[in-house]
């Protein structure tokens, strides 16, 4: 089984995992988090987004987030922007990295905006000046990347074209979305295999919901694909935005286990890692889709021996 | 992607699922439980275990499950037995398959039984032997063969071991269960693939708890191994017998569902496997460890298209 030596994890909880939770966390709340995921060794992390606070009022305070916590040295931190003014926003904050999003979905664009997903990432090249302007990194996510509610299946080629699009306007980030939890291992595997061989100069991410338990799966076919970039998020938080009460994105605890175990170095330490997600789960109040949280790692169930005979000699 | 065209899951949810439940079902509840995944297309069911009746009390009915339920044709039903009285039970309920268990672990056996694995799979020659006589197939457990309690990891030498004692008393049928929940997709790959390049003769399950979300990941591992026969559980019941709290077996409707993504068939319809899944949720009467309980299939999460525009012709 080939696997990459290393991944790297973002913790996208503070983001897409508490953008829908009923619990508005404070900003010194959310700082307590980020303090211990850099402990933990967490060396990305997705601090929010600068879009309409009124619309999503808990990412409302990731100015004050990225003027507080966003100049850590060796971290990067990063925001979901929707528009120049996003960019705008993050500029003044002192961000130096912003993601755009387009829906995979060309059935959706089409219906809803009157464009193909890749005429929605050509609008994208003035948020792409002004973040150069402002010497701010831009990547790119690609949501609904293998399913969409409208698509049972999003084509390979569709994906491709929007990655393309992506660096006609300059963004080499880019990350596939399972924003539906549509996708399974063998899909994963080749549109990784697929987006490599294409532009092997994009760095690929990915971002897995686990709404029907496959992420995992998910994340062991990438790695087998050469991917060494995942999205994760403490506890579990987060959604899938169709289907309400179903579960959320993997939890970063639970991969960081899976991949420590098979000796896939996440740079990341799973007691610590535990502890970020046992103290958010505090903050959001609520049993949450992390099974480490409920079955504690491998390695703290090693017990005695029973003694109920003598051992031979 | 390696993947087997067809793989054969033998639903364990009446046993390894019920065998701890607070409410006890009824055996006209067992026997509704039955149809349903014999209607959804299963083909091999644990209906129960022939053990003390006191110490597992949901399971006493076991012997009046075959009695009612063992003859349907081109089914296997199959059940636990510990000792000789259990093979005789079977004999004399009509049960045509079995199955024994040992653990993998040295420590554990040495301590407790004061003989090794091995040793405690010579004394089921007997067993075999009445097995033989009545002709019960038998097949062989070998549970925490990843890791134990008591063990970080059980080496892949005494798993091959124990493999080889089953042999020696006629058990070509061998199963490597996850009891403890420790197993990485890395090690189950490696234990898949040395198993059957030691003794192709011997007929391989797989038995994964998801008690640290990594089941899903272990099954994907193994099938890329060359693996085609996995236990799984409807709802996910079951669970790890050292962790109370803990997730229980990998559910049946959610392999069924990621497999037939993949286009791997197990034979299962996946709309009446979750039918299975609802009903027997509502007899045990708790929420469980499904994922497909809480978010349905992919394909019914497609929608109309939002017409907030007029599509272009």
């Amino acid at each position: 089984m080939q696997l990459p030596k290393k991944v790297i994890l973002c913790e996208v909880g503070l983001r897409d995992g508490l953008q829908n939770e009923k619990t508005h966390l404070t900003t010194a709340q959310k700082g307590s988090v980020v303090r211990q995921v850099m402990e933990a060794g967490c060396r990305v992390v997705e601090l929010g987004s600068f879009v309409s606070q009124k619309a999503v009022p808990q990412m409302a305070d990731t100015d004050a987030l990225f003027t507080q916590y966003g100049g850590a040295p060796g971290m990067e931190f990063r925001a979901l922007v929707a528009n120049q003014k996003g960019v705008e926003r993050a500029a003044a904050c002192g961000c130096r990295k912003v993601k755009l999003n387009v829906s995979a979905s060309r059935a959706h664009n089409l219906a809803n905006l009157n464009m193909t997903p890749e005429e929605s990432v050509n609008r994208f090249a003035d948020c792409c000046a002004i973040a150069k302007d402002h010497r701010i990194a831009v990547s790119g996510s690609i949501s609904m990347a293998f399913g969409s509610p409208w698509e049972t299946r999003i084509p390979l080629d569709d994906v491709l074209r929007i990655a393309e699009a992506y660096l006609r306007v300059g963004v080499k980030e880019v990350s596939l979305s399972d924003t539906s939890g549509m996708a399974v291992p063998s899909l994963v595997y080749e549109y990784c295999l697929a987006g490599e061989k294409a532009f092997p100069e994009t760095v690929w991410w990915f971002h897995f919901h686990n709404s029907r338990g496959a992420a995992m799966a998910n994340i062991l076919a990438a790695m087998e694909a050469g991917a060494t970039r995942f999205d994760t998020s403490l506890c579990g938080l987060g959604g899938c935005p169709f289907v309400p009460g179903a579960a959320g994105n993997i939890a970063t605890e639970d991969v960081v286990h899976m991949l420590g175990g098979m000796g896939v170095d996440t740079g990341m330490d799973v007691d610590r890692t535990l502890e970020a997600a046992r103290a958010l789960r505090v903050l959001v109040a609520h049993d949450t889709d992390s099974y480490l949280l409920r079955a504690g790692c491998s390695k703290d169930l090693i017990r005695e021996l029973p003694v109920k005979q003598t051992l031979p000699k």
